[in-house]
């Protein structure tokens, strides 16, 4: 591997050259004034690829924004990785919060400066400056290799799911390379193997038929914001369990070696709620913060309403109040089992006095790979080669929905290995890259296709 | 009373007519196109006042509609009775549901259709008539008289709280005759002698300093709507009873008597449930609906809001969530000491992991008159002599904040002798009165006079 790390080496001001190249074309997936620079996007990562030394490279047009694909399958008997990642970007407003314009890459210390930088462009360009590293170096890859380079994953990714399920045979792999997360902290390895799944659901209360002046009726009628809030308060007990029967049955309990994992991370449960203004945290008995946001699965009320919301008072009675309440999934729960769950615990404990109705509005399926995957353990020594340090395993609380259909469609493991940072203002003004990060990322996929291919 | 009676018999037609003229002038408060009717309307009182006897007629103009005030003093002596009413009118939208136009007076079988017919023209006419008939007949009053007859109840009664204030001499009376509520049932001569008070607040729960992402932070920290709902469902126990402490020192029980009266009302709980869509009725434990909803204090969420309230599903932790929550009240509840007691409740159950801030929105005390006290019984002997029927005693759970600051400015017994029905559409499309209530009542005024002057 020598010869390739000094490559990367020696070629990092041209590699960032490059990138600031990708960065400068405002590919927002969003705007339609900005089509034609998805179409050159697409083309700069297609040229890319070819360059890299990819033997087959193709850009497919879909309804919305062109897929790019490329491989190279010359090591038979080999396993094959499918490298995912997006060339789309957010769009820039408020522009006037920018210090530098968002598609002129502008370096200040160690971060370069542009929209996309780290969400997620730079961490795509990682890999293929890997591959290219081979290639140069070696004239072939460890393994057999597969790109597949989105321009839709800030609009929801349409035109890809209908891919992907079209297209299983030609994507077939396994394991599924994805950069586009963070690092627990900067400069530490971290591979995410976990991602919380969803269930979210709406729940509307109806007492009388219309909204009745509360001094006339008040007292003598169901109030559904009463009836509402005491039914919610009825969800969670006082250790933080939720208390939907059955709720729990299909939870994969967080391992010694997991906590172990977690632990290692010193946490500091003080900074982090400080940073959100509180300074008590609450949660299920029994757990870290970290185990809670991560592992364990939670219920929220995402909004409530009902009944007068205006300045002032107003005496009224609504007839009707509607929350909706949201579960956080951990593998292996079932949205769909866990939504059928709640709904009949609701109408359980729903006084006779009100009609109650439950709808389904979204669900998602968590997403884990174990701990003792070929995969999770080649992206883990990857980057302690990389990085010349222990790698860290983190969860992720939110959901990454395609994860979960690559997974699930290509029956592949999926790779979280992000070189980004929270705080390098993904979605916002003045997003970066650190690059340090990304220089160790070329090498961290460099060692991958190394180790993964043993 | 023989003459008395004989001339508001024979007088019907014309006092009928006269009421038409009364209701043909569109005295709407609210809109400054009838400033010009408003003038009119009161012109029109004041004459009739002075028509029907009075000896000193006076037309109070104020930064609003104007007030009429009449008088005759000539029974020394005697108590004096300070009648109230308003004789301006709510506007007349939407107009296409009406089936005779509102200012062309229309009578169809026993009822006369108008805005202003039952809320509260008619009713105001009816006292102007039985001081005509006892001036016509004899000549006198058998006691003092007052009126007071405002042309902006529609509309807060701003001008009159101040006219009260700064008029209370001239004001001075030992009853106050109001008929601007309704019977129990057609043909039930009915006394309405208490009202409840109210206690509106408003209660914010402030949980994370921002909104957050329910993935990355669910689970590890307070919902502020999860945690409302938990507050609110602290506030009234399993038995319907309110939990703030302290909060039933000062309610005046319901007397055996009371009970008694409310039971011999004979009202269906269940075509009053099914009116309003609900098969099945809730309160507090140990109570009747009517002693619930006119005796009993209460406790109902009016408004409550936070997080996302949109169509289908965002994941957020709000950092906020609010909800109105109002009290109504019974003597001798002070609306003042209840909204302390309620701030320190919420403040007690509130968890530590939030903020809330409580603040009072409004207040109003709430009123009764001993079924003793002499009016009162005045009131219900003069309905029954009136009906041929004995009377029936109601209250009524809404407020009428006139009636407090007429009891409170001038210390005197509020006489509630409603001669409308709530069935009579008032504030909606075809008002109407029913002209044998009219009748009765200009009958019921002319006995309570008399009654209420031995």
């Amino acid at each position: 591997m020598k010869e390739v790390m000094d490559y990367i080496e020696n070629n990092r001001e041209r590699y960032i050259d490059e990138l600031k190249d990708f960065l400068k074309i405002p590919s927002i997936s969003t705007l339609p004034e900005n089509n034609d620079d998805m179409q050159t996007a697409a083309k700069f990562v297609a040229d890319k690829l070819q360059a890299a030394g990819l033997n087959r490279v193709e850009i497919f047009q879909t309804e919305g924004h062109p897929l790019v694909y490329g491989e190279w399958l010359g090591a038979p008997g080999k396993p094959t990785v499918l490298v995912y990642g997006h060339y789309d970007v957010q769009p820039v407003d408020p522009i006037e919060l920018w210090t530098s314009p968002p598609f002129e890459p502008t370096i200040v210390g160690d971060n370069i400066f542009a929209r996309g930088a780290t969400d997620d462009k730079g961490q795509v360009f990682m890999h293929l400056k890997s591959v290219e590293a081979f290639f140069k170096t070696h004239g072939s890859l460890p393994l057999n290799i597969k790109f597949l380079i989105e321009g839709e994953e800030e609009i929801g990714s349409t035109n890809l799911s209908k891919f992907l399920i079209e297209n299983s045979d030609l994507l077939k792999c396994d394991a599924v390379l994805i950069s586009d997360t963070a690092l627990f902290a900067p400069g530490v390895p971290t591979i995410t193997y976990g991602l919380r799944g969803l269930c979210y659901m709406e729940v509307e209360v109806t007492g009388p038929s219309r909204d009745l002046h509360s001094g006339t009726f008040g007292g003598g009628v169901p109030n559904p914001i009463n009836v509402l809030a005491k039914m919610i308060s009825q969800l969670i007990d006082k250790d933080g369990k939720i208390k939907v029967a059955g709720f729990y049955d299909d939870v994969l309990k967080l391992s010694k070696q997991e906590r172990e994992n977690f632990k290692v991370l010193k946490f500091s449960e003080k900074k982090w709620g400080t940073a959100i203004g509180l300074k008590y945290l609450t949660g299920e008995k029994g757990y870290t913060t970290l185990e809670r946001i991560w592992a364990r699965p939670t219920l929220d009320c995402n909004g409530i309403w009902g009944g007068f919301t205006g300045q002032g008072a107003k005496t009224v009675i609504p007839s009707k109040a509607t929350a909706k309440i949201s579960m956080r999934l951990v593998p292996h729960q079932d949205p769909n089992k866990i939504a059928k769950l709640f709904e009949k615990h609701i109408k359980k404990i729903a006084p006779k006095e009100v009609k109650v109705k439950v709808t389904s509005l979204h669900g998602g399926y968590p997403v884990i790979t174990p701990l003792e995957d070929k995969a999770t353990k080649a992206g883990a020594k990857a980057m302690q080669l990389a990085f010349s340090k222990k790698t860290v395993f983190m969860r992720e609380g939110g959901s990454i929905p395609i994860v979960v259909e690559f997974a699930n469609t290509l029956k592949a493991s999926p790779v979280l290995m992000g070189l980004g940072l929270n705080t390098e203002n993904l979605h916002s003004p003045n997003e970066h890259f650190n690059l340090n990060h990304f220089q160790l990322g070329i090498k961290s996929s460099a060692y991958f296709f190394k180790e993964y291919a043993q």
